[in-house]
């Protein structure tokens, strides 16, 4: 067939084009006049390069003033609307495209979304956005996850995704050396998010621990078996126990230490009453860092612990992974080459858009212990030596989308060296605005920092004496005022039972003086409660 | 705090500037010569607006000039590159950027960039891709998509995303009452991936049918449950099994009828057989349509089996859920209605990219019995009344992206048509195809196809009396080397164990020309197999 002989439908019918060129069939913001498309001029309008350019580049304009207008900090950092209006609102805009009889042409329609998109989204490249552990993202890395997206970029199967698949092994390559691996001998894959990071290592660790437990489930296998975790572990943890089977309430809690950070002789001592009491172990579960004030576990150890009780050590990584690639912060994560299994996602401290994390396996035969395998449709008998490819083999996905592009375009643009800036500054200004707030008799932080995490409270003079139920609806309703306004951003966390504020400083824009800002506004809005 | 007040590095220091414009920092093209970057300058680069503009504005350019050489077909299906060298190109291009040191602007670098990816990817947009089941997305839906991405707009919590939730939720509005559902009656949600969904949906009905399973886990429970599955299920619904400590192996299969539809009087019977040994049957899983053939369930008939049986029916109807939206061919979800739950991709049928699978519940409660929630940093106890708009309590993510984005913005640009067209068009041409293949001796569809995927073999004279043995392996080479080609992508499947090959018209730009191509390429490339 000559590859010349296919054309497009728009581009040589130019009766049955929509496009949004000067010559757009669609009347231009005539009121009520409108013009319904025909099936086949619907599709051809979908599929225009051409209208994929001239919406493009004005996407590309929209987004890159709104960047520069949030980044300034000339917008709310969050547009606060209550979710039954919000709901309603992109119901009718969906409704009021029935028949796609618009009254005005496909550019205008589509700036318009793109304008009430921004206006009503949440502005994470504010430098007054302190929040949740998700970043302010490279944009630039948006711009190569949208050529993932637009083309439609996927894997499950080699044939499928080769460059997808390609790009993401050369990254599991180079940030397993940075675990301290030797190539060849680690594994890893990347997955939607590190809650099904987590589930997918503790499923490895519960294959190998219990035997036939994948093909005859976990149905009369004698004693009850239980993983023991970081009594701060994120909900994902408990989550997965939940979902394959252990039980939530199965998780035993390993106590902390005065930071929060796992103790290893109380570990030494949980395990030895499991194994007294003949309770299989499916898996250590630690954390670097712990969600709550990002306390780093002392991982050498722990690893030593596990070693001498042969039971199974994943980490929690996802937060803090991305310190091994600072100079500076390294340390906090010494020992980590000894885990068995551990979650990291780029999509927190490499500061690339969600979601795009890894799983990696120190031994890399236990990445095809998660999961087993039949699906004749999909892997290709004929050439068993691509099946080490196959990304589905070892992902709880099939269909997954090439998760890792944003990532590798922003490492191959400015070189690994970003993510250690990325971090180091972040770190840095976290530790500055906790030797801060120590110099202030109104505020009061409730740790030293380990990483960009901070939990503290602000109790004013008035609300010294009073009764932690009462500080506590006190700083709820603060955070809640404070978020609501658009002025910043910042999330809340109850540490060893005490009510905090609490701020990841995961946006490199932020700068002393916003922090400055913040103090200014959570006195003036704890004023306001206190009068009203 | 005044918002004036605070500037962008990159926009008041020039001489810490590293953007693309003319004044680029960057050397041009001067072979050796390079610049380093420091930290502050890597960081106001990565994050300028400006550079994201000009960035964007040449990723449109190249994505849309890409574009059209695809639809028109002027480059091939598969970009085919064997794996390691893939990964090594991948892996050079992260080292090369090391130190940041290039001997080029960001501008040279970032197109150069573009140029690989696109010419090592997978050309969906091309007519002659009619392989798995993941469409040639609307590339408009990409631009929504991209939105998403490059300011991160993320879910769990309301507040983190109030609109990437209020979007998904006037969704599930829309498609849950195209289910035939009631509004306030029925629960949904979305999650990454037909795969994930049936792994809800399938784990909500364990959690349903086994009690205390969630907490404690499933060991002691007495007999071990089972799920009955269409025959020829998803390899998801298999998996599911294990992952949630069902097992894999108490997956039993339910006999089909000639179509290779889930046979409800065996259905009935397996039941009676199930409740006669006292085995707890969590669910029946059948399709809409399974993989294979695309065979649709008779899910009326079924529904009325599993109410007698009081037994969960859940529906995998990630592919076909979308016909629902055709008024030709709704007709093959009759039934629909009366299940407990279901999967459906929009990034199928939707021609949406890659990944946005909702899943349904006929009782909107069941939404919550699939997970149970303690994150005290996540969800604010002042505010009861906004849980129900946290997203992390229902779905397996935490953080998740605006998956919906896409479907959104194509829905609110084109109407719902669009998608009845899409689902038309393609299910039409696949039928015509499988008329066509009837007229030829050396082609054998191996069924009528019910919507857009249809197996069929070729079988030249030379192998007519061939063993079947023989004509799996030639056909298995001949697809292999068809692909590698770049002529065009299909793929491979077995039925009933015969080796097929297999396409799936999931490109609204394959015409008639495309297919009669295929049957030209294929028997040109069986002839030089036979003859090699």
């Amino acid at each position: 067939m000559s590859r010349r002989l296919l054309f497009l439908v728009p581009l040589h019918e130019p009766q049955a084009c929509c496009t949004v060129s000067s010559e757009s069939c669609f009347p231009h913001g005539a009121g009520p006049a409108s013009v319904e498309m025909t099936p086949s001029q619907r599709i051809a309008a979908a599929f225009s390069p051409d209208n994929m350019r001239q919406l493009g580049g004005r996407l590309i304009d929209l987004l890159s003033e709104h960047l520069q207008a949030v980044e300034l900090s000339e917008k709310s950092v969050l547009n606060w609307n209550e979710p039954q209006e919000n709901i309603a609102r992109a119901g009718v805009i969906l409704d009021e495209a029935a028949g796609s009889t618009f009254s005005t042409d496909l550019a205008s329609r589509f700036e318009s979304l793109i304008e009430e998109m921004l206006a009503r989204g949440h502005n994470l490249h504010d430098p007054r956005y302190i929040g949740h552990q998700v970043p302010a993202p490279v944009p630039i890395a948006g711009l190569f996850d949208a050529l993932g997206s637009i083309t439609n970029q996927v894997m499950a199967i080699y044939e499928m995704g080769p460059w997808a698949t390609s790009v993401e092994r050369s990254l599991i390559e180079r940030l397993g050396s940075r675990i301290g691996w030797k190539p060849d001998k680690f594994g890893g894959l990347v997955t939607h998010g590190g809650s099904l990071g987590n589930l997918t290592a503790l499923l490895t660790a519960r294959n190998i621990a219990l035997g036939d437990a994948w093909e005859a489930g976990l149905t009369s296998n004698g004693k009850p078996p239980v993983i023991l975790a970081h009594a701060d572990s994120h909900y994902s943890v408990a989550r997965a126990a939940g979902i394959i089977g252990i039980g939530s309430a199965q998780v035993l809690k390993v106590g902390l230490d005065e930071r929060r950070r796992m103790d290893p002789q109380k570990l030494d001592e949980l395990l030895s009453v499991m194994h007294s009491r003949n309770v299989p172990v499916v898996a250590v579960s630690a954390a670097s860092c712990a969600t709550p004030i990002g306390a780093f576990d002392p991982l050498d150890q722990i690893a030593e612990v596990c070693r001498r009780h042969e039971a199974w050590l994943h980490v929690d990584a996802a937060h803090g992974g991305a310190a091994l690639l600072s100079r500076k912060y390294h340390h906090l994560l010494s020992g980590i080459d000894q885990v068995d299994s551990l979650v990291w996602d780029a999509h927190k401290m490499m500061f690339v858009p969600a979601l795009c994390a890894f799983v990696f396996y120190r031994n890399r035969d236990h990445r095809l212990e998660t999961f087993q395998q039949d699906a004749g449709y999909l892997f290709d008998p004929s050439v068993p030596e691509l099946a080490e490819f196959d990304s589905g083999t070892s992902t709880i996905e099939c269909t997954k989308r090439a998760a890792t592009y944003g990532l590798w375009g922003t490492w191959a643009m400015f070189g690994e060296e970003l993510f250690e800036d990325l971090v180091d500054v972040t770190f840095d200004l976290t530790r500055e605005f906790h030797d801060r707030l120590l110099g202030e008799p109104d505020f009061e932080p409730l740790h030293e920092p380990q990483c960009n995490i901070l939990a503290f409270r602000h109790v004013p003079p008035e609300l010294r004496d009073a009764a932690e139920e009462d500080i506590a609806r006190f700083l709820l309703a603060l955070r809640r005022e404070l978020i609501r306004s658009g002025e910043f951003y910042i999330v809340q966390a109850k540490i060893a039972g005490r009510q905090a504020l609490r701020v990841t400083i995961i946006n490199p824009l932020t700068k002393t003086e916003h922090l400055e800002g913040l103090i200014e506004a959570i006195r003036r809005f704890g004023r306001t409660i206190l009068q009203s």
